[in-house]
């Protein structure tokens, strides 16, 4: 028997075509489901059909182990549907990857530790030194890889052996400032969660807040984004700005901008632990 | 048979259980309806199940003027559900009531004679003469009926009266200033759209703006509900805000909050039209 | 005797340096001027002081047709300033060019009907047919002239023949969508006030409203600039943004930015008509 | 010699007469300060005059400590200046208050920690015990005061001694909701920074996101304030505000609104620490 209070999350998608919701809605209604939220979506340019749906299973009649298989064979295959399966049960593990700034740092961590979120957090690897402070403050193990050109390739080894050590299903880059490797993002596609500071795609690449003082923008932005080998071009998961005027200086938009960053990627974060997200051609849906 | 493009929507709520979803989309798909789209809620605190779903009915096995009927047969009253059914063909008409400012009244009439609403005006009411001219521009029969305490049960009968002649389905008060009676209340529950001039419920009543000033508010707003008898009480549809400082004097956020005023009154009107609430409860539930 | 109830503007800038403030203030003061208010900034990148400051002149000992000179004579020389001087009684006068959207004209034509601006709008150019119902509406002269490739510059040379006969001090681009030519932006410099449908310097160019539905932006911008020899590249006045979701289509993008175009082109055009601006190094400084 | 890289910063209010700016802005010209920053504001209603100055003192004719007196005698008691006068050199301290809550609480220090703030929190006192923990992490000083009907004069005695003993200027309410007693309102007039978890004046008092979530709003928002005898009815600094749905439930609207919490009480604790605040009347003129 399945885990009282446990529920099931599909993440599907299709070309649209008639009768998904009911055949979709059926199979959880027939096998003793009870659906806690369904949202759908259809693109109008594409023609395509996104859906969410979480359910109970206490009494669902397919076993746990079984039901991606069930759902497989009586449901997505007939409709050419792509599905994801989670479980309320399952914790999602964070890699967390920073460099010099404690502003995102410790707004993730504060969030993880008061209880906010539903996920570990096993260990935080860095090119710098300084924020091993800021994880001992949380007991958790703190990884100082420094990196230059010449280690490079073997840092990034020693990375992705902690990863797999620490058995982490997804990336959170928290103002980390370095290149992932493409095998990197190959490993992990629409797993690597990054923080912009500037409202993409305006101002791509380094220093965006000296680019934008430069212009003179009257709005400051963060976006955050998963990482695809093009930079800073990943599909957006979340954005939000502030009002900036000329009395602000690159030091003042660093400083509110650092505001938007951390909570920014907050949500991100909590969007993709909680299985509100369907990546499709370089854009998300977010069932929020 | 149906009109081709024509689309029907039911609005819906019942208590939460389990299978609706199911049920309601087998009966549109059993009967060649294709959903266009769905969205449900699931209200916590109270259990209560909300749903819009909308399909196209060029080819529906069930004849227009019977979908109701057999809605209600065959899934309505199984599970209690409160419907609503509208059809896409239907274009409902405003009466739409003004005072002396001409903001709201000429961001609503743009936006009919633009097409960016599928509305009929017929009329124009107001216990003032000065709009008159802004009804002229747009060709829109204007009815001057001034207001004292005397003639006020009779003006109110003229304004039914004529309500009825040109057989208005619902009423927008766009800065009207005046006390709607509760027979006309009663005669359009939650059909008479409202815009107040603050964050609700904060400043309640007449002259939020120099309340606001007088509180030293950093932030105004402005409020689109439904009326009910309550003063400024009614289900909220729409807010939004505008960040003020000491440097704004009344005349300043009365002059920002215009702005505001507009494009909520605007956006509520909208939702109205298009179909996208339900209101439960004095709250609405907005599918957009 | 000047005016009662007049008010002189200063706009100034220079090199920041030690008692400026001072000086202006009693320039003022020593010949019975009243500071109504005064703002000054200085930016600390590029050691550059700019000021606002605006007093009452009924009473003031220097005859308003020589103020100009003897501010330069006695303060700004001295300091090295660059300044305008604005009096209040001086009605600024718009020419109005349009294409084919009305939501921008609306916008603007209802604040000058209601008082909101003190501002002349002595006629509209379009080259497009179908506003002009709009300009008969509010009685304002409508220039219809058709633009091609061939009649390009004789178009031009009409349209400044237009400007001058009415004796237009600054131009307004209501989403006009076609290129000024040079001429127009020397003759007018810092005067010709655009709205561009996108959060600049994102989406640059034609068609921002589809680059933002193909990049997934969560939130679209809207920006009011200064036009330059530089495509979208002039100093910006204002912007404001709204958030979207993938819910969002095209047409919605477009509906909805329609709300923010015409809001901030009308914030911009009253910094403009106020003299609450100074443009230095493409950047504004806006004193509000 | 005064400190060179020191700046004073004048804080003065008067009614509203002819020739102030001059006089303070000669005052600082002719003793060789340089002006850093100068911002007024005259409130149109009441015809009050409210200016900040801020200006370097390392050549400045008259000493650092007579300051004040030169200022008083010279310029203030001429116009009827009310001032303040602040030292860049001096370091403010803050008292901090707080509950169960971590949100704010984190987000405090690690602004501290960071350098973002020019502040000292020599201590934190609590009524409850488990924020120990946080203190701990970066090494502040936690007293844990339990307070009970009976016991409550005596625990509030013994945060005043502690407030007396760590020399602080200035105490910040970060979630502590516990009603601050009058004697302490009294000796730190506008010096008690409170957080309030709505959108002041709505929904004074206790449990305001049961009340937002009953009211229906779809917009929340969060205030902070100079703490007065009035329960939130002091001075607002800061208010922002989040757009929620009836999606979301009472949790939602506290997780959110935490968001909110913590940086409107950073922002408007930045405001003190800076000396950028005038309150006059029960309302905040802030030079940002």
């Amino acid at each position: 028997m399945n885990n009282p209070n446990e529920h099931a999350i599909f993440l599907m998608h299709c070309s649209d075509q008639q009768g998904i919701v009911a055949a979709v809605s059926r199979f959880i209604d027939e096998n003793q489901g009870n659906v806690i939220s369904l949202d759908q979506h259809v693109d109008s340019a594409t023609s395509r059909f996104f859906m969410r749906v979480s359910f109970e299973i206490a009494g669902f009649l397919v076993p746990k182990d079984q039901l991606a298989d069930y759902f497989s064979t009586l449901v997505a295959k007939r409709y050419g549907i792509t599905f994801e399966l989670h479980f309320s049960s399952r914790t999602p593990r964070m890699a967390l990857f920073v460099s010099k700034m404690s502003h995102c740092l410790y707004d993730i961590l504060y969030r993880w530790q008061s209880g906010e979120w539903r996920v570990e957090i096993p260990m935080i690897i860095s090119n710098h030194e300084n924020l091993e402070k800021v994880a001992r403050q949380f007991d958790i193990p703190y990884h100082f890889l420094p990196m230059n050109k010449e280690n490079k390739a073997e840092v990034q080894a020693q990375q992705m052996a902690l990863i797999e050590e620490y058995q982490c299903d997804f990336l959170v880059l928290a103002r980390y400032m370095q290149i992932i490797p493409p095998d990197f993002i190959r490993k992990f596609p629409n797993r690597i969660i990054n923080i912009h500071h500037s409202f993409l795609p305006a101002f791509v690449g380094a220093k965006p807040y000296h680019a934008a003082h430069d212009r003179g923008v009257k709005i400051i932005g963060a976006t955050s984004h998963y990482v695809t080998e093009d930079l800073d071009a990943g599909p957006i998961i979340e954005q939000d700005v502030a009002k900036v005027s000329h009395k602000d200086d690159v030091a003042d938009l660093i400083r509110k901008g650092k505001d938007l960053e951390k909570i920014v990627l907050s949500r991100a974060i909590r969007q993709h632990i909680k299985h509100k997200l369907i990546v499709f051609e370089n854009k998300t849906v977010i069932f929020d």
